[in-house]
Order: structure tokens, then sequence, then C-alpha cells
């Protein structure tokens, strides 16, 4: 994985375009913003575009292709979001149909693209300053959970906030609000510190997703909204066709994780 | 005017409903979230909510309300967006097809309703630091001008930037950086500081749009992106119906000011 720290995305989307790599993005293009990826059907579109509108921390949306278009002009161009990402998953009326290394086959010009921001930009931030992030020490998936915090309804999507959550020494809990509310475009600052059962987790050794994490004893659990709400939300809609990123292998971007900084 | 400056949003409202109130909501509601209407059938919200998602500093949303919904449900609830301004702004192709105080008779189900961010809540940031804002001083509309400054095309939506300057001595100017760049949801920090001519503005004593204000010897002038400028793009697609608030004829939320800050 080391090879691909330092590169540029252009070069890493080309070698993941002609199938040279195959693993996950995790520190792939250090410095690089990486995104969660959901392509509808343009008859979904305005309900998902209004669904973030109303929930931006739960899906803050990077850039949103044109109908048909295959590129993300603007935070990738030259990409091609039919190849450029190592594995997806394409779900047909809500069920996994399967993983697929390119979506090529399942095309259609009436799909729209969602580039939707990842906490890896405000984790890049947290180590920035030597913040230990948990699971990055674990080597383990950030753990996730279905919370009792409903989203804002937008047409047919509705359902409840999916929350990442990172345990964090009491010392560092309000540098960890500063740091990521400067990024309002990935999640922004936490939706919740401390107790989890006031937010509907019980067991908070027992993640929805993810992995579970070490929290040590004087840690306070801190909670942010996660990119996977859009996409359990869209899910339910059991639209004709969903196409998005398989977990951890993200669409990497030409921009610079400190650009979505608004301060 | 003063009479209104300390009233609850809710009461104002009902007091502009009942045609109590007809003036403009300049200074009214000392501290809530006033914003800029935007009407359209729902055939183009799509292409104006993308266009939005892609120049959020020029087209901030605030609200968009369900298709036929009359009421900003989540910023005045209990709201009835076609009696709550005081004056509104009908157009039919494109052009000004009048002024009215209601717009019941015009109202049809197929109509979404976007409130748009508006500068008065960083300018009241501003002012609350006891920094001068110059068309507020002379009791002024802020100028504005249409700049070369592109906006990103979203489907039938493009055109050019409209901005609001604000003169400021050069030892505020960092400071009025820093305190809009905290109010993301209304514009945000400034898109351009001094040279004029650079953002294609050839005088800057003859704005497009509102008055001319006094620039000092030592001011320098500060540019921020214009809610007029969403208005300015869905007027040249020149839609069949187009209803906005007149010019200083804002709508009012129950949304405290700073409660839009994201830090």
């Amino acid at each position: 994985m080391e090879n691909f720290k330092n590169l540029e995305p252009l070069k890493v989307r080309k070698m993941i375009r002609k199938g040279k790599i195959k693993s996950n993005t995790a520190g792939m293009c250090h410095g690089y913003v990486q995104g969660n990826l959901v392509i509808l059907p343009k008859s979904h579109a305005y309900d998902f575009l209004l669904f973030a509108q109303r929930n931006p921390k739960q899906c803050p949306i990077l850039e949103v292709s044109d109908m048909g278009s295959r590129e993300f002009a603007k935070m990738a161009p030259g990409s091609d979001i039919t190849t450029d990402i190592p594995k997806y998953r394409v779900y047909k009326k809500g069920e996994l149909y399967g993983e697929f290394d390119d979506i090529k086959s399942f095309w259609k010009d009436d799909f729209v693209s969602f580039l939707i921001g990842c906490s890896f930009t405000f984790e890049s931030a947290m180590l920035d300053e030597g913040m230990e992030v948990r699971h990055i020490s674990e080597e383990k998936n950030v753990p996730m959970y279905i919370t009792n915090i409903q989203c804002e309804k937008a047409g047919i999507f509705e359902g409840p906030t999916v929350v990442s959550m990172r345990p964090l020494p009491s010392s560092e809990v309000v540098r960890a609000v500063q740091i990521t509310s400067r990024y309002p475009g990935v999640h922004g600052s936490p939706i919740h510190i401390g107790d989890p059962q006031s937010i509907g987790i019980e067991d908070i050794s027992n993640p929805d997703f993810g992995d579970s994490v070490d929290i040590k004893n004087k840690d306070i659990p801190v909670f942010w909204a996660c990119g996977v709400t859009p996409q359990a939300v869209a899910m339910k809609v059991k639209p004709e066709i969903m196409i998005t990123h398989a977990p951890g292998y993200m669409f990497i971007t030409d921009m610079k994780n400190q650009k979505l900084s608004v301060l």
C-alpha cells in the first residue's frame, strides 16, 4: 500500500481503471479527498438531492454529476465513474445484487452520480494534530451505529441517522469539535458526545456496521453523522437500481482535504 | 419601524399576513434570520437545487418546501409562504408581471419554494462586533455588481455571479473574512477583496443594482456572492412563472442568526 500513498490521484485512478489496483483505498493519495458514491436513476435524483439539502451532516454532497455523465468534472477532471473505484456494489430493488470491479455493463444514460463527503477528510485533520483515531490505530473499520435520531424526510427518502464513533480522552473532545466544525462539507462537527443510550445505542461494544474498538477507561465516545446514512435510506426505498462503492473502496478526487475547510 | 424590532417573528408574520405591515423588513425581529424567496414550478426544481449545490456561495439554500406546501416547516412552523411577505414579485417568462401583497391567486400545487440565505445574517454579526457596514450607516441598499465570475452551470441554469460590496478600512478586512467564514449558509467568506476590475467591475461608483455608497480614502472594497445571483440566473431561463420577494421585503424565520454559524 505504501506505494500508493504518495501518488497523484489521477495516476491512481488510472491504475484502478486498468485493474492494477484492487485493494481498498485507505491511505492512498495522502492529503486528497476520498468520497462515497451513490448512483441513482434520474427519477430519484431530486428527492435524494433534497434529502441531502435537509440532512447536510448525514449527507454532505461534494459533487453531483450531470445526468448520464460518467465524470466528476469538478473534483476529478478526466475521471470515469464506472471504472475508477476498485470495487462497487450493485443493488436491485434494495437487495445486494453483487460486487463488481467496474460497472460499465450496468451504466444507463439516466444515471445521476452523487459524490458524498467522507470522514477520511476530518480524520486526516485530526491525525495531523497528533490526535489518536482509535480504529486507525487498531487497523479496523470505524464502528457505526443506527441511532434514534430521525433524518428530515425528503420525498420518498426517510430513515434513522447512522453515526460513526471515535473514543477520545476527555482532554481532546473540545479540540475534536473545533477541528471537525471547520469541515461542514464532510459531516462537520459531532452530532453527539457521551452517553450512547440517549441516542438509542444500547450496546456500544456491538456496532451495527464496522468493527468494535477499544474504549479506554477515561474515554468519551464522540459521534459523527455517517455517510452510510444516505445509502441506508436509499436502500429502504428499494429503487429499481442503485450503485455504490463497496465499503472502504472510495472514489479518490484531485481535491486536497484542506480545501474543504471553511476556516 | 422601531415597534417591530423586538417582536417575535411569528407575530410579525401574522401582522404581515393580515396586511398590518406593508413596509420592507429591514430591522424587523432583531437577531432572526431573514431569507430570499424563489418559487418555481417543480419542473425546474431539480436544476435549481443542483445549481445551488454547485454554487453554494451564490445560492445558499436554507430550506426547500415540499412540492405544493405553503409552509417553511423547519425554519418557520405555521408560516404561509403565499402571504407572509409584505411584497412579492411575479415574473412570467422572465418579465416582471407585477408586484403583489400576496400571491394566493397565483399559487399552484406544483410550486416548490426555496428560502435562500441573505447577507443580513452576516451583517448582523459584523455590526455586533462594532464594525461599520457602510450602506447601513448611509441608510441605503447594498451596492451590487454583475461580475465576470461565471457560476457553475446546472441543467438550464447558468450565468454570472452577482456580488454585493462593503467598503472596509484595511484594518478590518481580516476580521470580516473571519466573521463571515463562520456563516457558509449565508454566502460565507468574501469571494474577492480589492481591485474591482479583476472581477469585471469597471465602475465601482455605478452598481448594477442597489445604491452607490461612499468609499473612503483608505477603504478596501470587499465583495461577497449575492443572493440576487440565483434570481438573475433563473430569470434568464424565462420560466413560465417565477415568484420572488420584492427587494428588501424578506421572509422572516424563527431561527436566530447565530444558529447558522458553523463555529
